[in-house]
Formats: C-alpha cells, structure tokens, sequence
C-alpha cells in the first residue's frame, strides 16, 4: 500500500536500450544524487544491474522489442512516465552499411512507435532522443567545430536514420505537440562500455599486453590519425538529465567535450597509465573508406543554457576505463 | 523463341505505383512516340490499363506490395530492369498525419527495399527516384521560386519520409555506386487524376455543376487564396523519361513549372471553360494549419541541363481534364 503512494510522487522514467552502458551510467548517477526515482527498463537483450544495489531507486525491466507498436503502447499506458531516456539504437555505422533496413528501422521505426504511443494516449511525457554526430556527415574542416546549425549531410545508412529521426521528432512537437527534446551526442568513453567500440577495444587490447607481461605488445586498430570528440559518459548522463529536466522542447543539442583529440594520443595516453611500451599493427579492413578526418563539436549551447560542465579529464575516463578491464579480464 | 529475342534488345521498365495516373501517362508517352519497351508493372492496387490498346510496348503485371523486400527481389532478379520509374508512395500529407507510421514506411521502406534488392543483385538499373516539393516544408517568401539548394525544412510526417528517400539515395550512390536520379516534383494535374486531389476535385465538382444545369453552384473547397505550382502530367513524364535517359546520377531536379497560381484562379479559369457561374463554399475541416501560402519551383536545372520544355498551358490541362470528367460522369 504505502509502496503504491511512493510510487505515484517519484518520478518515472522510461528508459529504452536500458541494458546498455549509457543506461547504466545514468541510473548510477541517480543513485549517487540520492534522486528517488522508479525507472521502467526495456530492452530486446536481458540487462545485468543487480536491483538490490539501488537505495534510492525502484525498478521495472521488460524485455521487448520496440519494433511492436503494441508492446510498446502497453508499456506507456501501464506505466505513464515522466520521462523517456530514449537510448535504444542500433548506433553502428558499420552495421548500417551491412544490414541498411535492419539499422534505418531499428532507429525510425522504433522511434515513431514511441511518438506514436504517446500521442495516442495524451501523454504528458518529456522524450530526450538521443541523436549522433554522425549526422553532421561529410564535414568541411572550416565547418568545425560543429554547431547545432551546421548543415547536415550524411554519409550513412546509420546517419540517414538519426536525421530522419530529428524531422520527426521537430514534425512530432510542432504538430502534435509532444514534448521533446534532441541532442546530437559524439563519441562517449568509460567503463562498462563493450569493446566493439573503438577507446573501449584499446583499453582492453591493451590490458590484456599489460597482464601478459610482455615488454612490448601489438594494438590492432583501424587509422589512428582521425581526431574525435570524446565525452565521458558519466558526464553525457548528467547532460541527459540536465536536458529531461531543462531542455527547451523542439531544440537540439550537441552533447560533446569541444575537444579534438587523435586515437594515436588516447592510445598514447593509455600506454602511459600502463607503463607498457606497444606496437600499432595496422588492420586494413578497420579503415572506413570516406571517414571524416576530424570531428569535433561546440558544446557551448548546453553549456550556456543548461549550466552543464563535464568534469571528467580525457585521462580519468582512460583511467577509470583501464581499470574497469583491469576488473573484469 | 521470337519473343524472346525482342525482349532481351527492347528497353525494360520497372514502373511501381503501376495503377496510378502518372504511370498511366508515362505509358501512353511512349507509345505516342513509338517507343518499344517492355513494362512490367507493379502495384498494391489492380491497374485498369487494357493492353491491347497498345502497339508499341508489351505489359506484365504483378500485384505486389513493396513493403514485402523478397517480392521485390523476386521481380528484380527475374526481370533485370534497364529503368525503375519508381512513383509508388502513399503520397498524401493529410493521410500521413493520421496514419504516420503507415505513411513513413510506405515510403522509405519501400524505397529501401528496392535499393537493396538492386544492390544485392548487383543490377545495372537507373533508378528515377521521384520526391516532393513539400520536402521543402515551411517556406520563407525571400527563398521563392524554390530552387535545388534551397534548405529543407519538412513539416508532415510524408514530407519527412521524403526528405529520407532522399537522403537514402545518396548514401545508396555514394556508398554502393548504385544509379539513382532524383526528383522533387511540385503538383502535377491532368485528366485520370483521381478526386481525392484538389484540381481533380474542383474540376469533378465543376463538371457536375455543369451537368446538372442549374444557373449557379457551390463548389466545396478549403482556403482559395494559397498558391501553388501546376504542371501537366503530361509535360512530367516528359520530364521523367528524360531524367532516366539523360539525368546526372545522384543529382536532384525541380519538376515543376516554375510559375505560381492561386487555387481561385484556377477555379475562376474552369468556371469560364464551361461557362459556368460558381459560388466558393469554404470547408473549415479542409484548411490545414501551417500551410504555405505559396510555393513555386524553380524548374532552371532540368531546363538547362535536359532540355525540357513544358508544352501544355494550365488552360489546356483544365481543359482536358473538365474533358476527361465530361467522360466518365
């Protein structure tokens, strides 16, 4: 019974792609802020957050695939959320250019099914979708650093779907007047993260040389010369619950560090924090033809409007995330 | 074994949407101009084509729905097309407004299935990729005549669809080479048009106003005053088979007339043909929010580059398409 009543005065959030690191990083930084809060998790893979963990939190998972309309609709009539962290994404360029429908439907098809399920049911509910950098495609060096206006042209099946995905969500608010906001996120590192992403593929190659004990090892990457713009996603989650809470609705926002940096200096960087002398062996079939030299982003509107300010250097995340293989290898 | 032979030497058409009025008139194009080819047509919707009425060009007909991507590959791989003339869309914005998802994904999906049915199969096929002029969505004055580089900025859920069609194709030229040529096609009329558009409404309603004799009518309609760009189905397919001819891959062209006329002129130039006088009788629930006072093209580039040269004056398409209702009702 009283169970009931808290429940009715947290705030709910719905969070889609709930079994993945992003997810995770934003329930812990709930939990670390003390926030009482009942999260519904959903997702097609089965999660591993122990509940028992959470003091502050209550959750709900359900295992099911967005690409139901129904399932969804069920989902939101039951639960009636807040809030939406709307993570979920096949966010894999190289898939995209494997399996295009695959990837374009697991990102606008899914997302129309979530805007659609709010509309039909009048729910007062704030969506945060979740957009990419790779949208900004095929960059101009004087282009840079992005801005939320910079014009978009995209390169990939992957990117086509997140574009799609922010006209409709701008169709969505100006027409049927949901309410959302959009962010364009960069790259975001850290623990947990899976090692089909390219900083977490380098720290664990790279701790794997350190436990062999070898003097020297080989890192096995794609080019290593292209500049990126990477976050720690501990500061991307505090971003996302700035935007839930403080986002204007219908604007974007680019969810970046607005620094460059190459991958041969976050392998450098990590070589370092490992003491451990290594070779880069060149994989040809890891080097994306027409890739962007450089990308970085201007994070100066959610800074500006939203007071957001990451606190993460680019050597605590490799750190933090060093240690999180350290962990688990 | 005859047969056979001229097949194999006679252009080959894939034409989806086969059952609609722009296909139709593509048809009788080439078969004005003597043109052999072969046809294979394809459709959700029965055709009402009677192919003996035609010298020139040999017909096959299926009855599939794209969104299904094996039957699409099915009749790829049996008929290797030279062309795809692909108008398949379910192209009303007041239809995607109701039923957005249903009109996204008979739009993109579609689309992409046909892509990746000519990439897996490896076919040589130039692939006409018609889009709209409401791509270019919420309209400032100062952007008229709207040209191929005006930004886009899509307000309905079908506009949007569009806009991925588009962004589709190029990431499907640049990325696998494949042979698309892209329209953005403003409003076309002509006689078979069906009712559910607005000239063909006007002209239905006008007609029967005529025939019943009264001395004056009401003719049922939503705000007069917006201006849109009329061209002849006619002078488009023109356009198309150039365009499939001759058209740069990868490249987008206005098809459109490049002048602009408002709805009440329109009416007021069929209420004369006929000789007619009419009352406007404005329908509240017809008039749409945000709809753009004017939208003309820019029609230069296909001008230019193609040659292309409207031949039919809106009163002659009024004309015949009063002409054509005369006939049927």
């Amino acid at each position: 019974m009283s169970r009931r009543y808290i429940i009715t005065t947290m705030e709910k959030y719905l969070i889609t792609g709930f079994s993945g690191f992003v997810s995770r990083h934003f329930c812990e930084y709930l939990e670390r802020n003390k926030v009482n809060a009942f999260i519904k998790g959903i997702d097609v893979h089965e999660h591993d957050l122990n509940f028992d963990d959470y003091k502050y939190l209550t959750f709900d998972f359900e295992k099911i695939d967005l690409l139901s309309g129904n399932d969804i609709e069920q989902v939101l009539c039951d639960f009636q959320p807040n809030f939406i962290l709307h993570l979920a994404s096949y966010s894999s360029v190289a898939f995209s250019w494997k399996a295009p429908i695959i990837s374009f439907n697991n990102n606008t098809n899914i997302f129309l099914n979530i805007l659609e399920a709010i509309r039909k049911l009048k729910l007062d509910t704030r969506i945060l979708s979740i957009g990419s950098s790779e949208e900004y495609g095929n960059i101009r060096e004087g282009n840079l650093p992005l801005r939320e206006d910079t014009p978009l042209n995209p390169t990939s099946p992957y990117a086509v779907a997140r574009v799609s995905q922010e006209l409709l969500s701008k169709v969505y608010v100006k027409g049927y007047g949901l309410d959302i906001v959009l962010t364009r996120s960069f790259n975001h590192i850290g623990p947990v993260q899976k090692d089909i992403f390219v900083i977490a593929s380098f720290a664990k190659q790279l701790m794997m040389i350190k436990k062999s004990n070898s003097s020297d090892g080989n890192l096995i990457t794609g080019d290593v010369s292209i500049i990126r713009d990477f976050s720690d996603v501990r500061d991307v989650v505090i971003a996302y619950h700035l935007l839930l809470h403080s986002g204007k609705k219908g604007e974007i926002y680019n969810v970046c560090s607005g620094k460059g940096v190459s991958l041969r200096e976050v392998i450098s960087t990590m070589a370092d924090i490992l003491n451990i002398k290594i070779k880069i062996a060149i994989d040809e079939t890891l080097i994306r033809p027409d890739e962007n030299k450089k990308i970085i982003g201007c994070n100066e509107k959610l800074k500006r409007s939203l007071g957001w300010n990451p606190q993460y250097t680019l050597k605590q995340s490799l750190c933090d995330t060093l240690n999180y293989w350290d962990r688990i290898l």
